[in-house]
């Protein structure tokens, strides 16, 4: 039987959060994990005996090490997942590809011919309720798909220094949803329109970006769709989905941590969406992994590639000019 | 076409509630209304234009009258339904019967020779989340009926005046769901058990009933019942059933007003239970009335008869001496 | 006490629905109706003795009429509107004013100087899910209003040839939505911008018009808004709103029928939304005659007045604008 | 910082699903597990180099070990336990303590003195739902508690030689819902009573079981409860909890894999219950192990001990005997 022997660019408090679900796989060892700082890993290695290195050739010049993740930071993941192309068939990486459009299509140029197996770290793909929602669609259970409609609300803005560094709502936080559009509606994003405005906090425009944002898509199928993003939900982490169509609907709401309703004199109280992200996608994440260890036992293809990657990089691009320009913008092809 | 001209024994508050209704029908015609006292109708009368009567045979000895509805108190009700049986082919006759069982037995005697369409007021019966279980089971959409749950809260408990002449809470309250049980099960209650306690009020055990019980039923088909009543929930008016069978289960959940959810950093809330009977049980009223007026104008039969209303009266008796006797009653045959 | 005196003109399908409910107020009079058109009203008017006639004047002139309800082709709706505010103080008009703006604009130059109280029919304002939504943002229970969603799906397309004459999507259907969203929002919608297309039925593209929308609102509070309408939905009359801002969110899901959930094997399934839209609306037209009649005893201003119908009709007109060019479009101010 | 090494006696399918938990957490170090039974282990444990032993002493002489897992058949259970108790302080068993009631008060009255942290297998008590109805009590949310009510269907019945060696379905089944009243009132059963059939198959009748019961329930607080019991629902395993008390209820409804709903011309459905009491339970038996390794770290007390596994076997054998005399029965006090 094969194993996974894999090495890891990257632990940070995700690349952390993945190596320990990924020890939870008997087929897998994480033999080693390359980071630019080692020092706040070694009581967290103490029991797990991973080999802690700062030099990436450690993982590069490994025979024995067939698959690489990337959870480095972002300005890491090209270089990094290239010369990786060079060396094993199976690579993860989280997203996004890169923070400059142009940084990533020169990537798309060099790996498109690699013909390896590269998962992108879309970890929504993989969670039940939206994965239900594209079975409806392919299974046409809802028909022809007419409008599709994503809210995307996180719980809190994220701090203005990062907000500086951030890439931007559509870069940092909307391609999440970009990339769930493709994926629901089975079909390319060839138009965008954007309003958008720094409702949440005015320091959040003042910082060259906006918290709050209407985006309507123009599907190659014809379809429509429109997502609505905020920086902060107070009540929770708001990911609903809806798609529509010439025989029905499914509709994803929220995820609650019991179904418990609570009635007194005042009103009768239901469970808030979940606070925190991991927690919301904690299922998301472990079929992310599996389906990755799957492709990797199988020589199989995987659900979400570069190529995924890349054309959710494309519709942020179009909808920040959107945004600028107030008109409708095509997302370039590749 | 034929036209309902109706004669009704008392206007008191439900009295008058029910007059307005029938009023909004083409085909009726309240004539006559008589009761002991009129003085309060006089304002209300103002643009009806009833005829007022304090004489009983105002109604009886008026040919022209053909249905009459017997609005009046529980202790008038046996003797008007069975001169009411002498001169008129169609009875509507507010719930219960009367407040002894040997009295509703006697009249029983009388009133089951005279092939008379008598209606008893069992509302609940003609409410649409109530018939859509039915339905379920008489379709066999749940299969074999083997377990019906109901839960019966009053929003507030009755005043102790009120407690003590109202016959206790089997005969008072639970009436309506001894009638419900055997409209959705289909099948006669043949014993019962009961735990119960005056857990809201203990001066409502000093005036001799209860106010929460625990009342197990065994139907004729061998299903088995369980209802739980209480006099204040709170909240609303708790009125909900479930209906589990060999082939799945049908639940039927509490109406609210509006279907809106609010979300705040406190909790996702949503609508209590209507709290007043007569909104909880608006469309069960209307369903009522176009039933009893269906059924004169086709000569048809109705759906809640005399014999039901004994039928209930004799659970109620059962389940008064199971919770005296803290034993299993068979319930009276007739 | 005061009495309404109601002349009305037109008793189509929706006029006769109008009086019916009309009639159950002790305190309105519906004395004439006025129709092109009498002999469908003779057998229907039977039991109600209104006095019809096809002469205008037989209301106008009438000084005993202090109300005017208009419930005729909307053809008919401007010249009827302006004699009547000739002669009565309340008038109640059915949506919407006229079918072209010009014509819309020149009544009001007429009508806003004469401080008569017209009530336009947008029956949604009155339904108690959207009252509830309205009422957490009045009482600011979400915070600041940051972004509105409105779904709006009819049950079934009407016919081409209603489509060819309707005055096209955004006046005919989305008209309720475009009143909906300054009511609930409580601010001026200062630009749109549409995507559309005919997903439904490609005839519907060819008679000029189109199916299936996705409308953004920008509003002169700065909270941002977005409408999908489509002409169907196969599973039912889909009505849904969400508010959503600083402090929360409400969000005012379908009406049905009953609140039964049935389990089998198979699936749990609970009602689909109503789909018939008078019986969505039941409570919201309730409301929407008590308001009118309520603000004429007590001579206070409508909810519901004609500016609003101008300025819903005006937001259609951008739409329009906004769907042909590609572009967004601002909205005309009065 | 102190590491748990455990021993385990049985490793059939429920014990291998929990070694393979507890091998996640890291302070746990599963040394040696004694089954009668190796053979189907030694593929199971490559990659785990846990020791296999069919020699109970390799656990109880070990004084490494400090820590016990009794996951074996019901009938070692008393026997391992009382050894288990002689050797180490800290004890995990599966329920039921016995099939006898007489053979657990022996071994209470061993046990009892012995001053030993014993957790029972009672896994329901940690599921989210569950202790967030408990909580509502603790903290009295719901007020008073006057009536609960559980329903617990399991998806399938058992085989007949199951049934047949089972100990009936109170000891067998409801035994999960004695413990969870006494945990959810917080107080004891004094009184039950029980109505119950062969109303799944009646092949269970013959092999001297029911598969259908109602069971009331009398506590010491005064409360009223009621569980329904069912083997077999067909639509998923049904769990379901309600508290009522005089300030409000909490209801726990069934947890279902996804939120999604799906709209059609024929209905509107949701997820069925889940199936598989793994996976309805998963967070549950989490908790439960987390409980119990906090509790060794911390040298602190279980919440579920020995003493609540022998209450909630009194009250399955007054359900017995109650449902066998059709009278009501005293559970026996300890």
């Amino acid at each position: 039987m094969k194993k996974m022997i894999a090495g890891v660019f990257g632990a940070g408090r995700i690349g952390k959060f993945h190596v320990e679900n990924l020890l939870q796989y008997d087929n897998v060892e994480v033999k080693t994990i390359c980071d630019v700082q080692l020092d706040h890993l070694i009581e967290w290695n103490k029991d797990k005996n991973i080999f802690l290195t700062k030099n990436e050739d450690d993982i590069f010049d490994d025979k024995e090490i067939n698959a690489i993740f990337i959870f480095s930071s972002t300005d890491q993941h090209i270089s990094q997942l290239i010369k990786a192309t060079q060396n094993v068939d199976y690579i993860f990486m989280e997203k996004p590809i890169s923070k400059s459009i142009d940084a990533t299509l020169e990537a798309w140029e060099i790996v498109k011919s690699k013909s390896k197996t590269i998962q992108l770290g879309f970890n929504r793909r993989f969670d039940p309720n939206f994965k239900k929602v594209k079975e409806a669609r392919v299974k046409e259970t809802i028909g022809v798909p007419h409008v599709l409609k994503i809210t995307s609300r996180d719980p809190e803005p994220p701090g203005i220094d990062y907000v500086k560094v951030s890439g931007g709502i559509f870069m940092d936080m909307a391609i999440h949803d970009f990339d769930m559009s493709r994926y629901i509606v089975g079909s390319d994003v060839e138009e965008v329109f954007v309003m958008g405005d720094a409702l949440v906090n005015p320091k959040i425009k003042e910082a060259g970006d906006i918290d709050t944002a209407i985006i309507q898509l123009k599907f190659a199928n014809n379809a429509l769709g429109v997502i609505d993003i905020s920086r902060e939900a107070v009540y929770g982490y708001d990911q609903r989905l809806e798609l529509f169509g010439s025989k029905g609907a499914i509709i994803a709401d929220n995820k609650v941590e019991t179904s418990t309703k609570l009635l007194t004199k005042d009103c009768s109280c239901v469970d808030n969406p979940l606070h925190f992200f991991i927690e919301r996608y904690i299922d998301a994440y472990k079929n992310e992994y599996e389906t990755f260890i799957e492709a990797f036992m199988n020589n199989d293809n995987v659900i979400c590639s570069f190529e995924d990657g890349l054309k959710a990089e494309l519709i942020a691009e179009a909808c920040k000019k959107s945004y600028e320009t107030k008109t409708v913008v095509k997302v370039r092809g590749i």
